[in-house]
Order: C-alpha cells, then structure tokens, then sequence
C-alpha cells in the first residue's frame, strides 16, 4: 500500500458518510452492433482480431455498409458493468454522453430499464451517438471497430459532483482515455470521489488503449486509484513486459489493488504483498466472450462496495461472467442476483 | 380452381417469361424491439397475449418507457420472409418504407447485407421508421406492439412495377392492410403481377388484422391471389368458424391454394379438392416464436416459385420454421440453405 498516496484509502472500508449508490461508472456511451463474421472477413478489413480499434465516422460507415446483418444492443464497457451491478442487486449509475437520436434514446432506455440511475442530458447537437461495430467469429471472439461518437464530447461540465460522492465507488472505464476532454473528466472525478472518502477503480480495458496512453494510465496506477482490473494482455502492455509475473510484482509496488482477468485461468489478484488465485466459474459452452470482463468487473465491485474479502468479490465476479460470455451480447439475460445469491 | 377468376393462374407454372427474383414482398418495414417480460407484465398493458396490437406514437413512447431492456433487430413480417428466402439460396426483392434515420438505416442494412434487393428511397420527412415493441414471455410466445410510423406511408407511387414483374411470386404482408394507402398499393402490385404472368401470394397475419380487413381480404382470397397462408386462428377469423375443417372447405371451393399453419402439427394444404396435411420439423428447444410463420413462408415460396411439388415447399417451410424458433429473433442464424439442401 503506497503511504504517500493520500487520495488512496486503507483497508477495505468505504468512505466517511454512507453512500447511496454502489458503483458510479463512467465510460463512452456506444450502441452495439453485433455481428457474425468469419476470420478472413476480420482479417480483410486490417484490424487486430479481438481488440479494439477506433474508427471515424467515414471507416464506421464504409465498415457497417460491408458487414453482415446485425443486432442492436446498448453496450459501452462500464454501462454494461453498471447494469450488471444493478442485475446482482446493487445500487448503480451511469455517466457518459449521448447524442438526442434514436440510438440514444435507446441507449437511456436500456439502462435505465435495468435500474440504473442515469441523469447526464442527451447532446442537442454534435455527432450522433456512438456506437461499436463488433464482429464475432466463430471461436466466439469479438473484434470491436468503435465510432466514438457523441460519447467522445463528453467532458468534465457533464461530471455530477454530488452523484460522485454518493457512490461508494467510481469505475472509471479506460477506453475514456481516448477522448481528450474526457480524460480530464475522468481525473476530476477520481478527485472529487477521493475528496468524499470514495474508492476509485479503473479498468485498463484493451492492450492497445493502454499502449496509446501508458503514461497517464502509469500515473493512474501509482497514484489516484484503489482498484485496477487488467487481463494479461493489458497488464503486461502497462508495464512493457512479456508475462503477467512481472506485471503482477510491479502492480504490488504501486497502492492500488490489482485484479488480472485470465480467460478461462480465473484471475489473480494482487493486493501489496498478497497475492490471491480465483478460478474461473464453468461454462457450457462459450458464445460470445463481449462483455466478460466488463461483467467480472460489475460482480467484483458488488463485493468491494459491501466490504467482502477480495476472493469473495473475484467469485462474484466470475459467475457474472460466465453468464455473460454464454450468449451474444454484452449484458446479462439470466438473474445473476439469484445466480451469486450465496455470495451476497 | 376458380375460373371465373382470369388473373388467377392454374397449375404451377410461373410466368410467361424468365423471372429475375424468386420472391419480392411487400410488408410494413419495421424495426423490433424484443424484450424478455413476465405474464403479468402482458397482462398489465390491457393487450391479447400473442397477438399484434397496433399502437400510437404515444402508447409506444409510454410502452416502451415501462419495458424491460431490448434488443433492436431488424423485422417486419414480409421482410422476415424475403431474408429468409436469401436465406435459402433465393434471389429476394422487398418494398416497404422507413424514414431516413438511424432505425431506418438499419432496418436497410440488414436487409441488403442478407442479400435482398431494396431499392426504395426512404422517406425524407413524416412519421419516423415503425418499430415493434415485442414482448417475449417465458412461454416463447411473443405480443407484438406496432407503431407503424414511416411504413404506413407506403403508397402506390411506391410500387415499382418493374421489380414487380420481374418476380414470379409477389407476396403480400396481410399486416399492410392497416395502411390506408398502403392497401390500393397493395391491390395494384397485385395487378401488375397477375398481368404480367406472375404469382401473388398474401399472408393473413394476424386474426385481429383479419378482422379488421374481413371484406377486403375475403375479396383478395376469393378473386386476386394464387396462394394464402394463415394460421388456424386466422383461417377461422376469415371465414367467422370454430374449426379449420370448415375453414378449409371454405378455402378449397376459391381459386387459391391455402396453407393452413397449425404450429408444431404442421401445415395442412388445401388445394381445390386437394388436401395434403405435412408434419412440422423437430425443434430441440422453442426459444421465441417470433418469425415462425414468416420463415415458414420463405421456404414454402421458394419451392413455389420454382415450381415444386406443394408438400416439397410445406417442408421447406417447416425447416426454416423449425431454425428461427430455437434462437431469439425473427430472422435465420443458421444456414438454412445447407439445412435444406436435401429439398432445394
């Protein structure tokens, strides 16, 4: 635990006064586009296979005019974990940007349909609401071209103060360091919450992202955040190395708690010394991975906003996983509060 | 075989020269909205369970704003179906109307990236792209809300003839009825066709839409269609009976061949003196029934417009049938041509 970081709080205990939402989540507001693809298709169009790769609005439309048919599905990383915070029975809310168009208003629906508190207006001019044309192969990877859109303009004037300091924690999704004026959103946010007592969490979101910004994400790490969740590859691209050992001794300087995501390995969390191994939950049969770290991210926070031993918050986390990676699309579909009912 | 009925064509030949499109429909162009809801939630928006209901912009505003999270998918009856003939390894032109916005562009998106024809312009003004608010209960079964907006502008201006003359079966959504305009469209593609040499097909849709279009249907069955498709509630809607043995009496002393669907007994066809009943194909597990009758359509009209024999296209219907149920949504996932290809 780095002492010198006083925005970083001790122990496992949440805030001074008690908050009224668990987890506040801020993220680009995008509608997914799902498709199947085979790989010479993904591979014709010079993306790198299960990454993210951002597009501009000509690349999107020229890319949507040669897919296949496809379904619409709000998606957008930390909506997708806020809603699965309020499917596991958590208190949530949501800020990123939309544009007034019909993909926008679709967007608002979804999320707060599913119990998420979600008050930022809709832009009245700008770009139109973003969106992430996913391609799905058939091993059920998913390769995202994203058109950030409206969610691209959001900036730190579209930040509720108050809504920040009644969470318990402030997930903030790194795909937000792609836009410019979002990234001083993000650090004011992280700084009002800490200001409050709140934690802060931070996912790295895709090796590539993490690669673009790795110094400001350094800067996260070391200093501004209680809680950071990676995969493998986003780890290892953090910290320029070839293998999550390494990684996971550079996370256990810093004063943040580390949660690396291993696929189907489960995760390892590191935390100071400590360095704990979750297994992964079993799954039928895999359909579409979108939305697995995403949800593992929305169980583990259920747990860290309540105070549960860290092991307890991965193993939440998991079984909201393995839901989402068992159908196409990026939220849940079963009841995931009756799926981890013995873990709440 | 009615033959005071000139436009009708006997036997099972089509057209007085080559045809470049299989099937071309004609239907409400409309976007769904499928959302998994409880009975009780059916129950309390004062609808029929399983049926259609048309609904206003209001009601679809306030609808929707109850409804649970959705999923967009492209849809529309007689859409469903020319994808599906795609599908099957068809050539498929549609004419329907949307808006020129984002439900819209979707809406022709899906439909050309599958491989159907659509070339009418969308509208530039007026009511936005219609969409249908459906609500899948635990059951499968699906209650559909429809605000038709742009799609009940579909007039006759809009009807190309060319396309349409260019088609050996033309098949007409029973759904369009409920657009004022939409019904001489109707009427005078049905026209064109028969002058042309070609086929026409309608389906019935729904029982409540046959109620509400009694006479003019009773009109198009008697003198100005070769073939018919309803289910057993439809069938018995048409004619006012209890029973689909009375129905298909009723059917076999008009000039059209009827195809009575009856779910997982199969479909039964009545051709004048005629009748052939043929078995549903095995679904491991029934999902949503959204799209049954559509798709069933698709691979009954394919056989037609090559001239198969009828039980030959009823069971090309009933594997299309059989693929859209065991998944969410109204069009094919699998490959339908591969899983007929015994058949084609």
């Amino acid at each position: 635990m780095n002492t010198e970081s006083p925005s970083q709080s001790a122990g496992n205990d949440i805030g001074t006064s008690d908050p009224t939402i668990d987890v506040l989540g801020i993220g680009n507001a995008l509608v997914d586009v799902l498709s199947h693809q085979s790989d010479e298709f993904v591979e014709s169009i010079g993306v790198v296979k299960g990454a993210m790769t951002l597009i501009d609005e000509d690349d999107a439309t020229r890319l949507y005019d040669t897919m296949g048919p496809g379904i619409e599905v709000s998606g957008g990383s930390g909506a997708n974990t806020v809603v699965g915070v309020a499917a596991l029975g958590g208190t949530a809310a949501y800020i990123g940007k939309v544009r007034d168009d019909q993909l926008g208003d679709v967007f608002g629906h979804d999320l707060r349909a599913t119990g998420v508190r979600y008050d930022l207006a809709p832009a009245a001019d700008g770009p139109s609401t973003g969106r992430c044309l996913i391609l799905v192969t058939p091993d059920a990877q998913r390769t995202m071209n994203t058109y950030l859109g409206a969610s691209a303009c959001f900036e730190s004037d579209d930040v509720d103060p108050d809504a920040i300091r009644s969470a318990a924690v402030v997930y903030l999704e790194g795909y937000l360091f792609d836009g410019e004026a979002a990234q001083d959103a993000f650090r004011s946010a992280a700084q009002i919450a800490h200001d409050a007592g709140r934690r802060v969490a931070v996912t790295l979101s895709d090796p590539f992202c993490v690669e673009r910004h790795r110094e400001a994400f350094l800067d996260l790490v070391e200093s501004h955040v209680d809680l950071v969740f990676a995969n493998e590859l986003e780890a290892c691209s953090l910290y320029e190395c070839g293998d999550v050992e390494t990684a996971a001794k550079r996370f256990s300087a810093t004063g943040a708690i580390a949660v690396i995501t291993r696929s189907e390995k489960g995760c390892l969390i590191v935390d100071g010394e400590n360095s704990i191994a979750v297994p992964a939950s079993p799954v039928d049969q895999v359909i579409d991975t979108t939305g697995a770290g995403d949800l593992f991210a929305a169980g583990f926070l259920v747990g860290y906003s309540r105070g549960y031993d860290l092991d307890r918050c991965a193993s939440i986390g998991a079984i909201a996983a393995a839901e989402v990676i068992s159908h196409i699309g990026a939220r849940p579909q079963a009841d995931l509060a009756g799926l981890a009912s013995h873990l709440l």
